[in-house]
């Protein structure tokens, strides 16, 4: 049995399964501090003979074998989790191979083992939630370099009838500072739920996010995109992001059909627990 | 004896030499159309007992082993050369292994291998010239997703101050439209070498080259980046590309120092020709 943690700024979910990807059990604990979430965490896998355990974590995380601080959450906001040395508080007390990533990793690692990428060496995963993130898998592995991919922040060229100064502390207009959830509350007053028939919203939406595909498209190549999170909930979004994207790339690449290229996750909301499980799984190969 | 042909859209290099990056022999054909420039690359080798052959070419080209059109020069405007099947044209001569890739992804190979990028499994190799384009090594291998990379096309932010429509046919002001060699001469009205002195001019060459260089960072996560071409043989530039890349990153994520990330070729000219080469003790290698 594999041990899953998908852990969220705002909920854990914790799974056993298996290779298959079988979930057996899974629960939900709230994101408070490590003091109160990491025990709970603890006591759920002490139930079961684990094997591996994959971690899929918001980040930054230091994803480097090599850095003193592997496992760490590194430079987050979130009260209590900066420098959290993840890895070794699960190691400390599961003596068995563990798996660690960001969750958009995770999220790509598990729709391209058995969701809308299965059989594909090449995927990328995008959340737009209360924040912006992806993950890729290229050429068969997770996306790594220095550190992990932080996608969410790239910038983007102001839509004509936009005039909200941004939301993200760093760069204020970067993709997650204009396109994210929080930005779209704040920019039109209410939450999307209920922005859901004007119009002018989803396709300015489109708008940014089909230009973070132009440029993933032009730099990645990925054979097979995801797009996942709370706002690709309203599916209009994709309208807006099929032929927003057509105009930007005028032809230059060719790519196949925009719907069967952009998808949602084959897996749902179960892509990063699954992800997380295979992180495990992965692990448990790497020390055989 | 490897054979190692780097195919521009000028001239064609064509080189002999050895596994440890020594070039024994080389000459410069100007490439005009495939019935002419051909014959003489075939006739260059023919001198020469050839266990391999690596070509790094302009683009773009088909490197999907699967694809019938594998080994072709695609969609290309110049003349004679569109849809050409180069690797079938040596291979028909020459029985040997044949390693085809971009010659962007050739110096990215170069570099990593003998150059600036010596012992890293990353790297990202940019050329701003002519065109703008950019190869990648991740994880060890050269970058290939759907297709290779076409990262000279990517979106960017205008400069408050630039006035000048873009070049590209495609898209332009795209990068390649707005920061390419023939971009700066038409916004300028003379040639970028008789522009050493006006200041403004590299101080919006560094904009865009940041920009891009910002989105590429956070995409990909270079381990080193490595700036050639013709452009940026104007050292002024890497000034501004050092201080408007530290304003647009702003802390997000930990860089190493700039001026030690981002570098002009270790191989100088020869990162192309030398990594041909190399994809041609590749293609070797795996033949075996």
């Amino acid at each position: 049995m594999i041990g899953a943690i998908e852990a969220g700024g705002t909920k854990f979910v914790c799974a056993v399964g298996d290779e298959t990807g079988n979930i057996i059990e899974r629960i939900q604990i709230p994101t408070t501090v490590p003091e109160e979430t990491i025990p709970r965490v603890i006591d759920f896998f002490k139930q079961y003979s684990i094997k591996a355990i994959g971690i899929g974590s918001f980040g930054p995380i230091d994803v480097n074998r090599e850095s003193a601080t592997y496992g760490h959450i590194t430079s987050t906001p979130k009260p209590g989790w900066r420098d959290f040395p993840f890895v070794q508080a699960i190691g400390d007390v599961f003596s068995v191979p563990i798996g660690f990533n960001t969750d958009v990793n995770a999220a790509a690692l598990g729709e391209a083992t058995f969701g809308a990428a299965k059989g594909l060496d090449s995927c990328l995963y995008i959340t737009v939630g209360t924040g912006i993130g992806a993950g890729a898998i290229v050429q068969g592995n997770l996306l790594q370099g220095l550190s992990h991919p932080e996608m969410g922040h790239i910038l983007v060229r102001r839509h004509p009838n936009d005039v909200y100064r941004g939301k993200c502390p760093y760069h204020h207009d970067c993709l997650e500072g204009l396109a994210a959830g929080p930005a779209i509350e704040e920019r039109w007053g209410v939450k999307g739920d209920l922005l859901v028939d004007r119009m002018e919203v989803w396709e300015m939406e489109g708008y940014y996010i089909a230009q973070a595909l132009m440029q993933y498209v032009l730099i990645l190549s990925p054979k097979k995109i995801i797009l996942g999170g709370g706002v690709m909930k309203q599916e209009q979004v994709f309208t807006s992001v099929y032929q927003y994207l057509q105009e930007f790339v005028n032809k230059y690449v060719v790519l196949p059909e925009l719907s069967e290229y952009i998808v949602s996750p084959g897996l749902g909301d179960n892509a990063g627990i699954t992800g997380s499980l295979m992180l495990g799984y992965q692990a448990l190969l790497e020390a055989k």
